[in-house]
């Protein structure tokens, strides 16, 4: 009797960090896959990826909208309590074997409360890590709810460890969506076939910005946007720019990018929802410099030798390597960086967030673990 | 302008485990209370609360009606997704500037997720314990969620600043149900006025059963409470039974004792649902022996030198006094220790949960404290 | 390329109401039957009905738990609204072609809401009745939200037809519970293998109690429910009562009946939650009178010559055959009511509600009718 | 004691309806007023009332958040069933008298189900019209769950008690939206002073466009924005054009407005999300005509002479003046009638939909109505 694994993706960031898990579960002899895309993911406005789970095969994806307009505070909690309310009947009729959910977005904690709370085995990956912002106590909240957790880094592992989680049931896999850019960095193809709205892919060197809303940042959400704005324009060099995450604040962020799309005449920078994870993985690749708030230039970018300016206390205390200047919301400041690093060009690539096995591995471990639930801080 | 302090109380038994701080809040010149009572708190079928509440002092309570019928494994999950839909809306309206949410039920992570993720800080009161049961994992992961932790125990301390919390964060102030405790304690009344259906309070001794389905005990639920309710029927001494708290599998045990009381002709047990906190600390303050899984037992019964026997694993691990004994679901182990505790007779008594003063410490630290949520794991 | 139906089952009450359409469903060359099993219909507690479906081969059930605990006012509305939320989501991942709601319990308007609202055809059986109750006005809505109406008398249909709904859309099949009801009728069997805890099936005449809260009755349901009990003691005959449905109410009547149960001495009246359609109907035919405010004895009663004692409002209104005396809640009224249809025994049979073929019916129309949504009042 | 009258409104378009009935309720001596704002009425993005209310002079108003983002057909569903949950809760802690629920919009069913189903008397403005759209099928259930029906035209009188409602509960007072339309005739400033960021109020004539999604037309939306849009950039008319409601849909016409503006230099286009109802009135009293599928152009439009072009079936079967032109949504057939509607100019003013006085009139009746819930269809 195969293992049913029960992955439930949140986002379009999700998807890149547990591709090659879900391929590994698919192929995998004695698991099989039932995928759930929920929240933002279900939405073209956030880079849904409806179709791009089909096109790379995923069938019978269960759907779950959940996501309220987040113009409001209380928009996160009620998204997620709704999460766990449909992803409770999801479990009930499927009856999965292990539930999967992935790293730290607010509305991952839903998987976490529905499958723990209903006695199913909880594996969780990219827990252990370090950061700003409502994430880290998500992270470190859902490794408490969970059973089994395969994480990216040596140190996360330690820090589990040290937060009282049997050591029997912590993997250092490395990080999923390192598998992708392993194989994205040994891609030889200089060019991609990209094409948006006015703008070619640039020749030239060019700029990558992903800033998301700092969720307790409150009234500064749109002055972080403005510097971020002040500094790019500024800087004269053509930009891809992300809109951002579906936390709260982010309509604020988008309101802006609307307004600036109408008003502006500055035809060097293109604003972007979503590309599918091979894609997106080719154009930080080739970029000049990764700015914003994102954990992408920290994780993908340290194997994939991006310069990355890190802005602002989001990912503050994330393990990192060399490619990172961190800096504030402060335009000068990241005018100057951005400088610094388009002139430093690429860095040394580094492991420390996988080595490019870590779907299959994780898949292994999934289709071997013990099944038991009880569960008992160490000390 | 006094701090506004909402207060979630989701079941009877947290009443008894707050209500020294509810009244410290109120008397305090600095504070203000918002009360906010929901869950099995609201239902008579569980020792609803309102006119105890009421009858206390306690005004402008706002009703949050969430619990579902708990017959299947999501009501449990799905009571706490409806928990934080509804209390987010409690806090966009009523506004607080701290919210404090009580020990480890299931639905106390509603409270936890709303404020956290609405960015109010969250102050958990008896954090730092260990058991089993879900409650284990719901406990510290609400502590992830939290600023500020008022801890029970030194040893609660200890694991809380192990675990990566802020030292500057963890009070360990006791727990506020000692403080009822020690108010019972020094009461000389020797009888106390409750009267039963057909039966009046035994001269003679007699037993309290408190017992709770372990909610990963999946099919054994029904198993254990006839169990114990062999071992109750064996020893023939008059007993008082609580029915138990609203989790996942109550409903087996409910209809087991309905089914019971139809069928038996056995005056020795007599069911109760509740009794206000003061008439319950002189109930069990009086009793021979103490049985079932409560914490009750280990936590005020270590004040009250009551001989206690626990049965299985719902308090493994939780820090104790001399006065317990620990069985299996075994009858014959269940009735051997509670003759010999009966045998026994009280134990010296202990001041590990606390000294009394826990109410007016909390409501000290409330209004003093840093209410800045930048919170990071200390490693 | 067969039309996926989709039927809604919220309570034991709707499956002898539908039993007979969904093996008509089933049985269709032109349909697929997907099930849905909600609300009190999956709890044990209001005679669940998961091991009866099972038991009577209907597979690939969907569940949805959504009952809360009825001691609150809120309980009805908040089971409905969130039956709307999971319902829709079950809606758009099964994609039927039609959803079937069934009568007018409160929760039916789960189903109504989340089918119009995503445009999906909606057909609606047993619309067009008159009653009292909460039951009226859900009714009369559910038929406003619905494309077709599938109408168990010549009064109902006339009723909607004047309502305003389009003549074209609106069929007069009979009700499918008169399938079951002349099935049972023709079985000769004089006995049925009902067994019960400590009373057997008695031999002499007894009567069937079936008694709801009435939801605008407020204050009243305990004091109707006990001058019922007192009538039922007095007449001394043996008595099957059948526990309440779960209405708002609901839980004050189980709490008397739980009380009597554990004090009375009083072996003629037993209780019952629920039983299987066809060991149901057997029971009501051979009885001595029906006694209560449960539609039943004014459809199927009609047409298995059963005298009824109706009582209070609930069923005020409802088209009636000549078997049916209407009281009050006056002990003294009810005990000669039914000493009266005691001693009548046996009405004239009525063909008011159906002639038999209402489910094969019922199944041939959804398998032909226009699938357009447009939908506007005929005035 | 003066009765609480609860007042849910859920969207910008239902404040201008009900602004003069708040006005009359706040300064009744016999009523007091509660205010609740939920659904699209609390969000910028479509509009929101919150500043609007409060420069009002309007307090002490309870929100709650119950929008989900619309991509999907699931989206208006589940906002209904989170209203209905949440404002249960409402009215269990506010324990209104009556409550007031308007029009039709797909999202009043949660107030309406809410009142009913706790049994708290419903009062129903603008019951008995006829339209197109998911409108038609609410408004009527509405009304089928309400108690009280204040309605704007004598035929809608009509039409509510032939299906069944009680003449005695049907008062024809008019809309309030006329006492507000009938305030802003008599207003003799010719300009108003609305100003938006690169174009001023134009001199010349100009148009008014309102269009929201039809929730039935599926993939059409776009296509019947693209018609609209072809036909006024056809026109050369100076237009302000409001974004449309919440429904279903309306985020694939944001979007395409989005695309427009950062892609067209054409600055004749100006899109407003909101006005408050008095200056909203003023632009639209003063316009060339009004384009679209609102039905404010038939009801205030009446009253204020508007020339009105109607498109595609939305408002198909609503009582209009001779103020309408209906067509598709066929650019040429729009150029056609907006032209012809222009050199028309201004009609006969119309009393139909109210003589001014209705909201003085129904805050009346709710001091003075009879309060029993008891209802039945008449016939």
């Amino acid at each position: 009797m195969k293992r049913k694994i029960c992955v439930v993706i949140t986002a379009r960031a999700s998807y890149s960090r547990i591709k090659t898990l879900l391929i590994a579960i698919k192929a995998h002899p004695l698991l099989r896959l039932q995928l759930v895309l929920t929240g933002s993911g279900l939405l073209d406005k956030y880079g849904g990826m409806q179709n791009l789970l089909a096109r790379d095969g995923f069938r019978n994806i269960i759907k779950v909208s959940n996501l309220l307009e987040n113009e409001n505070a209380t928009a996160d909690a009620k998204t997620t309590g709704l999460g766990i309310i449909e992803l409770a009947s999801v479990l009930e009729n499927t009856r999965p074997d292990i539930v999967v959910t992935i790293a730290d977005r607010y509305e991952t904690m839903s998987a976490a409360i529905a499958a723990s709370f209903m006695n199913i085995p909880l594996a969780h990956v990219q827990g252990g890590e370090v950061t700003g912002n409502i994430d880290e106590r998500v992270r470190h909240a859902v490794s408490k709810l969970a059973d089994m957790h395969f994480v990216a880094t040596a140190s996360a592992r330690a820090r589990l460890i040290a937060m009282g989680e049997n050591p029997d049931k912590v993997w250092h896999t490395g990080c999923p969506s390192i598998d992708l850019a392993i194989q994205a960095k040994s891609d030889a193809s200089p060019q991609f076939d990209y094409e948006c709205g006015h703008s070619k892919f640039p020749a030239s060197k060019y700029l990558v910005v992903m800033q998301h809303p700092v969720t307790n940042a409150g009234g500064l959400i749109k002055d972080q946007f403005k510097s971020l704005l002040t500094a790019v324009e500024a800087l004269q060099i053509p930009t891809f720019w992300f809109t951002p995450n579906a936390d709260y604040g982010a309509d604020r962020i988008m309101k802006e990018i609307q307004r600036y799309s109408e008003m502006s005449k500055n035809h060097k920078i293109h604003f972007l929802r979503n590309l599918n994870p091979e894609t997106f993985l080719k154009l930080i690749k080739h970029c000049a410099c990764l700015v914003g708030n994102s954990s992408t230039g920290i994780r993908e970018g340290s194997l994939l030798s991006i310069p990355v300016v890190n802005i602002g206390s989001r990912q503050s205390g994330r393990e990192r390597s060399c490619n990172v200047i961190d800096v504030n919301f402060d335009p000068e400041a990241i005018i100057e960086a951005v400088q610094k690093q388009v002139a430093n060009g690429p860095y040394k690539s580094s492991l420390i967030y996988g080595n490019g096995h870590a779907g299959l591995q994780i898949a292994d471990l999934l289709a071997k673990a013990d099944l038991n639930t009880h569960k008992q801080i160490t000390y």
